[in-house]
């Protein structure tokens, strides 16, 4: 089979996207993880997206009986995209027959003047357009678009195009002159939608919906306008606020839109936006979003561990919003953050059987939580466990079509030579190499990279070297030559366990320390801890080097007292040494209810 | 005028309230309140009552064109019962007019069966009882109780008493065999029924509602169960837990059902629960609720200064019980978390000008929010700026009727003598003595109590002793002879400002210390520092003994990075010794936008 192109296809850029069918997982974590979620958790979301009557609604014909939330639609089209994906990439499983009905099942529901939304506009249910801050109206028209533009590039779902060009063109007419989505999502689908038919008009509508946005001009909303990002213009921010997976998708589209239209300063105000929320507004773990409330950032430095949101949604969205700004800068660096938004947050977002998935990712759980009822849906984000579905969904759907096409991000190419942004067993075929890439990472800092077939002319190949490589004997990412088929080229990270340190101004870390080791976040949690050792009881003691799998600390016994505040600084008594386990983040809550704890107090 | 109850006055019980007439308070803080509260704002409310239709609610035959929320009944009623006790407290101003023209609109709207709620049953409206968890038609009935129960004992209100009657009699009915509310509420008001009717049936209901809660009946609700305290049976409970005010209310509810069956296993549950609760759930400021998602209490431990949620209600509520508490056990340490509350959440909650109020209470104003507009009601709790209404304006009438029977929350009297638990000046007529109390406090600890009059047999004088003024040089605060008219008592509370350290186990407050003034927290506020001084910057000494306008300290400047984790501990480069100025934190805010801590990092 062949696929041309994957989700993000620029035309212009420092460096080109590479299609999927140039980059073969072959094992290790992502291929592991690829190979699941292209089965088990497919049909997971496609057999709860049937139950849940979601399909059903395509071809419910009395309005008032649709079901699930107003933006349920999305999910449909989210593993739409899933499995075009899926269905395209060398060594995946084929949807056909399930992509055939969903087809069908989405034609059929689109009115004959172009608008498709199963919960409006019908007998029964709201008009079209009226609830412009949740309707969610335009997200579901650019999810569709995004599974359209799948079906085209992979051949896998045909005529989905023409509907998506049918919503695209009513979508233009309904808001040629004013007007924007609540939910961000549609701006990157039209400029992908324009990148795909060449159709201006698309592009144009695009950067309409990004421009007009941030002058208060939807209805106020209890979490103000900052939550939909409507309280200040997309270029004129500081950092990326309220809603973060609004904020993170609007994102995406002002790049997309910057880069087609030649609109440096747009390009320029987002990266630096980024930079600031990296440098502020973000987790250990790259997780996004510090409040349950209203699912967003807090100010700059406000990211308490025990109500990290960190929605999945939100990391899928960095993703995709650094592998933008990767293409049209070429700077490695964000490859970082996509290397660690992956094996914190996506990684830690499945079940290994890929039928259960956290919605939040929390850095601190103080009580062992019950896991949530197998076979029965969240109503809200969950506690200490992954569920199997969720009123709102929106997470399983977006990790499933990320996964499929995750080998996309991974490599990118230029007419000179190919950048490995990620580290994977993979096959990789890109500016006339063929690469086998052997690693064990991130269990280790091996990279052995074998050339199977190279041209006569010299090549560039780029592996990107993380942050936390650097210093004096940071290796060498940079290789320029004729390449000859059988030789090798071997990067060694640095894969030696190190002591993080917060920010003085994060108030929720005052005094506290973590663990990492290559890109892995590390943690504490209780099923490994001994007996009697409760975790916030704990002090780690940092003038000790840390080991992978354990760190050196203290067990103090805080005394219960009538106050807890007290006119003497109140000091551990009768402290005893332990040793306190860790494991990777991404393994915690794989054993049942317990505690955890990603920062740690220090002695 | 003379009116012989307050709000609370159970038939047994170590201590028995003072009624409104006996209590008055002469000037101090809480005098200037009171003033305040009786003329600016309730005049305040009723006239935002009006404007937003709750009022009109009552006589507006259309169902479908009721306005406001589904508990906005409950805010007509609070502010009925704060007009009573304030009509009827002595050097009240009178509120006869509106009190006969909202009796009469109460009256007229209930149905011939009893109930009265204008949200429910008429054409164009929800059928009654159907959304046990949201309706707060319970509440609203337990809300219009308690107003009535003011109108009875001042004699504001006549005919009051008999709808309420009605009502309670039709949610006998209706609840007979099974049901409660999601909101806590109708169960205090019906014991209160109960002892002003003496229909057992009223008390029997409110022991059934506290019975059949906490078996998981209510329907499955996006925050659990124990969002509405249906988790966990009532006496089962370690500690207060979910909506911090629904919590609070229940046990109140639930201290009065236990005094008035002679149920010690509840009264000492309650009372067990509200000592985890203060131990490991309140916030310094005595405030309660830590979380802005469902306004409930966390995890122990679990109060992070900036999203402390604290909100009004629950303080008043918190009042509501320890004085429930204190009258039954007799025992004065329930008086220390009245005082800790009244000085810091609800002296905080109101502006000077009685007009605009706090929703929530955080501790941590990180950046200088924009007030909200004067003429507006908020959608949400507000952010850095008191609001002259709110979308849920519950606590602006909680406050009022509130401070309208403050005197009754200051006093208690037994056979034996008086216990003055709070301190301000007023005249007190207890146990046959006629007290003068003169005193600034808290600006002073000097309290002096000059005797007016007194029987020629002894009685014994109890002034409270807080926590914080035990030690060596604690000041006795018994007094036990015949006491005789002109001779005085005199305590010095020690008003030297202390250092106060939070349990290590507050993970949000590690590192940190704050400063207390006698029961005053006091706060930094950036209005009052350094030009460049930012909050987020500054360190103090705690080796360094505090004053009461100042502590000692120096400004960090923390140097920006890329990403805000490092592997070396950061340390403060070049600080700088500041002074930090200090402020009551009940004093915050009243100057324009502002960022302001309590709980200040240390060197």
């Amino acid at each position: 089979m062949t696929a041309y192109w994957g989700p993000v296809v620029p035309s212009r850029g420092v460096l080109r996207p590479v299609g999927p069918h140039q980059v073969r997982l072959t094992g290790g974590l992502w291929g592991r993880r690829q190979a699941v979620n292209g089965t088990a958790t497919i049909e997971h979301c496609a057999s709860w997206l049937d139950r849940m009557g979601w399909t059903g609604n395509f071809t419910e014909p009395n309005g008032a009986m649709r079901r699930g939330r107003e933006f349920s639609d999305s999910e449909v089209y989210k593993l739409t995209e899933a499995m075009c994906w899926e269905t395209a990439r060398p060594g995946g499983n084929r949807h056909d027959e399930r992509l055939a009905r969903f087809t069908a099942l989405i034609a059929g529901a689109q009115d004959a003047d172009g608008y498709l939304h199963t919960a409006y506009g019908r007998p029964g249910q709201p008009a079209r357009y009226r609830d412009m801050n949740f309707g969610h109206e335009l997200y579901c028209a650019g999810h569709l678009i995004q599974a359209a533009v799948a079906a085209e590039r992979t051949g896998a779902a045909p005529g989905l195009l023409q509907v998506a060009c049918r919503v695209a063109d009513h979508v233009g007419e309904a808001f040629a002159d004013e007007g924007f989505c609540g939910h961000p999502e549609v701006e990157t689908a039209l400029v992908e939608l324009y990148r795909v038919t060449g159709q201006q008009r698309y592009l144009d509508q695009a950067a309409a919906f990004v421009q007009r946005r941030g002058y208060k001009t939807l209805p106020e909303h209890e979490f103000g306008w900052g939550y939909f990002q409507d309280a200040v213009p997309v270029r004129d921010g500081e950092a990326f606020a309220g809603h973060a997976v609004r904020a993170l998708y609007l994102a995406a589209g002002a790049v997309d839109v910057a880069v087609e239209t030649g609109d440096d300063d747009l390009l320029h105000a987002i990266a630096r936006q980024f930079d600031r929320t990296l440098a502020r507004r973000t987790y250990l773990t790259g997780g996004m979003g510090s409040r349950h409330l209203d699912e967003s950032f807090g100010e700059d430095f406000v990211l308490p561990s025990d109500r990290a949101y960190s929605e999945t949604c939100a990391a899928v969205a960095t993703v995709h919003l650094a592998h933008r700004l990767l293409l049209a800068t070429g700077e490695m660096r964000y490859g970082d953050i996509v290397d660690r938004v992956l094996h914190n947050v996506i990684a830690t977002a499945v079940a290994d059987d890929g039928q259960s998935f956290f919605y939040a990712h929390t850095l601190h759980q103080r009580i062992p939580a019950p896991l949530p009822p197998p076979d029965h849906e969240q109503l809200r984000f969950g506690g200490g466990g992954r569920a199997p579905w969720f009123e709102v969904s929106c997470c399983l759907n977006n990790v499933a079509r990320l996964l499929a096409s995750l080998g996309t991000y991974f490599v990118t190419e230029s007419d000179d030579g190919v950048q490995l942004h990620q580290f994977a067993p993979m096959r990789v075929e890109a500016a006339g190499l063929t690469l086998d890439v052997d690693t064990a990472y991130p269990d280790s800092g091996t990279v052995t990279v074998t050339v199977v077939d190279a041209p006569p002319e010299p090549r560039t190949l780029t592996l990107r070297l993380p942050a936390w490589a650097a210093g004096a004997d940071a290796p060498e990412g940079v290789f320029r030559r004729v390449f000859r088929p059988g030789e090798q080229v071997r990067v060694e990270l640095p894969m030696r366990p190190r002591w993080t340190f917060p920010d003085p101004r994060i108030d929720a870390l005052r005094g506290c320390a973590a663990v990492e080791v290559g890109p892995l976040v590390m943690c504490a949690e209780s099923i490994d801890q001994e007996a009697d050792v409760r975790l916030d009881e704990l002090q780690v003691d940092t003038s000790v080097a840390p080991e992978a799998t354990a760190v050196k600390g203290r067990r103090t016994r805080p005394t219960d007292r009538e106050w807890p505040y007290q006119s003497h600084r109140i000091t551990t008594e009768r402290p005893d040494p332990v040793v306190v386990p860790l494991l990777p983040y991404h393994r915690w809550a794989r054993r049942g209810p317990s505690t955890m704890r990603v920062w740690l107090p220090t002695t």
